[in-house]
């Protein structure tokens, strides 16, 4: 039985879930995507120097999830780029927001009114990734949880899970964090939303997909936009882990959410990179000065 | 003909060969894991400060054979995860040393007596792994010798062969050793162990299967145990080593076997890291200097 | 309609795209790959410390090509590997060149005449390869642009594109550059002989395979025997990529081509590597430091 079925936004989160993503929302979730990677310190000489591998970066940063997800599974991790035109939508956004004439292009998507409204459309790729991520798994593995819940993470968090290997192809290394290690809102947040559609996919959850895909994206849209407006850092997650994570992990430190590298929106954080490489971290705030200076260009 | 089935020992090699390995057998390899784990540098801070990348280090360390396996045979790397029992398993063992109140289980398992027995439960669990990896790429490819031989290797040595991207994954980076470069004793014994698995399955070696991982058991239990107790990295192949090599090889340093990097004891050991680091690059000059003169004799 | 068909070398090059490559030619490919991997710094010190590594090496410059195609293609990345014929071979010629008495094999194909055929023949196999990438790829994804581009390329390019990854086996580590943002001439006119061969696969392109294999074999063979002759790095595309990046991509550096990390060359060049490593090995003796300490407390 499903709770929701009675309110009258049944069909409302029906037809939501039934919204076409392809044309309109995939073009938000590409904009936004690189954009982040043009707000990463070098990221725009590199596209003067090397087109070619800024345009790979920005593959990744597309299709990352794709890619993952199909190398967990075992399939081809190319297999999506056989989608010609999605990835000549992808390939056209790289062009406009790198070499846009006057920057034109950039200056507008990055104004932040315009900017809210695809992280918003973004939120609502990110959820239908995860969704159609957890129902692929589960078709491949009927009772593999795991495999679920990894198929349906990746398909979330995308190429913050491999931005060690993103940097590389940039020529930039930082082992000293990862997009694991520490996590950004998004990635977390794909997380437990996994957990849920995990859930939902094996009848724990008793509530239709189509509406806690609708519930689950209001949340992510709310929390997104709201925490993009106000570039805050405050995970939304922080009071239930504080209340949480002593009980099961002992003393943890509760500034923890303050450590998250926000993969998605490192431009606007002031990160605390963990002690271990001093000169690591004053280059860290090097590239926080360029990435500022960077970010206010863009506003 | 079988030289060993005549002996009385047959049966018992066949029984032995019989015997399942899942609950028991499964829970000392997790343990003793997740105990080197556990020794690594970090790793407790890290288990503190984000649990769920602790977690994920430990999965590697258990089950890390099996991804490396499912990755060179173009399998789903996740695949082995469908199977939850073993996970969930994994996961306990993972929490109850990490976690358990006032350190208990931990200072249980690491009591050397009762290490021994686990470390020797574990090289039981590891000689089958060679053999069922030998095995199944026996079956994907039927004259696959070099398959064979790869697939049996990486089911035995696990995650020593991706130490470099274990340790990424908790933000250490020491890209001047790796378990190949510098191969640990149960990473070597796993090499040659696939080697008599692949000319036993190729039926060059006249001797049933049950009688090889009964002695080849016997025999990693032997050393592996006399290592742990008594702290030695001599390796046992030395004396061989350092009689073949030379023939094959020129002159290699003999006190090789002292600077291999037990991967799986690496807290114990006073390591010798190679120079590399600060001298990295002067090295780099010099090399600089000896390609210079190698292209110049080239000519 | 054919433009070549008509000439009379129509046959001929029938009759050179009909060539079988394995013995002869792929000897060539697998000398020129390992003369390659003996002229990277360390590397012979390498082979004597630790065989095992530096054969693993060489079979990475010999297949890398493959294990890359495998992997993108969701195959098995050993696949190839089963055929025991050409791995022996490439073991054969490892040897050869890295142990054999009074380095007389290095010395007999690195003379510069001599190695200038074995580059021409190495040629010959590459745009093979290339032909043989984009084929099946096409005969996988029948519409897939993207991807039988990009497995063209990797089939063309081999070790180049991993380089960071097999340098990392050696325990070099340089972040700061790789075969894609700083492609050699070998990856670059793959790239670009990929989309010819992607146009002719899909009937863009009015000429038939053999002639663009025969056209194109050619072309790298003047080109790269020519390179090597003259230890010259100007890249051949330099004059048409000055013409077009300004246009497309704004101003690029023109001493774009200098930088070239000629990866299959990089013991002739002298290589300018951007600033990172001293602050890299500073970074490196703190946390020498750290895990000491870590470490003592481990105790």
């Amino acid at each position: 039985m499903d709770l929701a079925e009675a309110l009258p936004l049944g069909e409302l989160a029906a037809a939501f879930a039934a919204l076409p993503v392809f044309p309109l929302f995939d073009t938000a979730y590409f904009i936004i995507s690189v954009l982040y990677l043009k707000y990463e310190p070098g990221a725009v000489e590199m596209s003067r120097k090397s087109p070619f591998a800024s345009w790979l970066c920005a593959m990744l940063h597309c299709f990352g999830s794709y890619i993952l997800a199909d190398l967990l599974l075992g399939e081809a991790p190319i297999g999506h780029f056989s989608h010609n035109s999605s990835v000549i939508l992808a390939t056209a956004v790289w062009y406009l927001i790198f070499f846009c004439p006057m920057n034109l292009f950039y200056k507008c998507v990055s104004f932040l009114p315009v900017k809210l409204i695809f992280v918003a459309m973004k939120e609502v790729v990110r959820v239908r990734k995860i969704a159609a991520g957890v129902h692929h798994a589960h078709h491949l593995y009927h009772h593999g949880w795991f495999v679920m819940l990894a198929t349906g993470w990746v398909k979330g968090s995308g190429v913050a899970l491999m931005s060690n290997f993103e940097q590389l192809l940039r020529g930039v290394w930082k082992p000293e964090t990862n997009g694991i290690l520490h996590m950004s809102f998004p990635t977390k947040a794909s997380l437990y939303g996994t957990v849920l559609f995990t859930l939902q996919q094996t009848h724990w959850l008793p509530i239709s997909e189509a509406n806690l895909i609708f519930f689950f994206t209001m949340f992510m849209i709310v929390c997104k936009v709201f925490m993009t407006a106000t570039h805050s850092h405050a995970s939304p997650f922080a009071p239930l882990e504080n209340l949480v994570c002593p009980v099961l992990f002992g003393s943890v430190s509760s500034g923890h959410p303050g450590h998250h590298h926000d993969h998605h929106g490192a431009s606007h954080e002031v990160s605390h990179p963990p002690p271990p490489p001093p000169p690591a971290k004053s280059k860290e705030e090097l590239n926080e000065g360029t990435r500022k200076r960077k970010a206010k260009k863009a506003e």
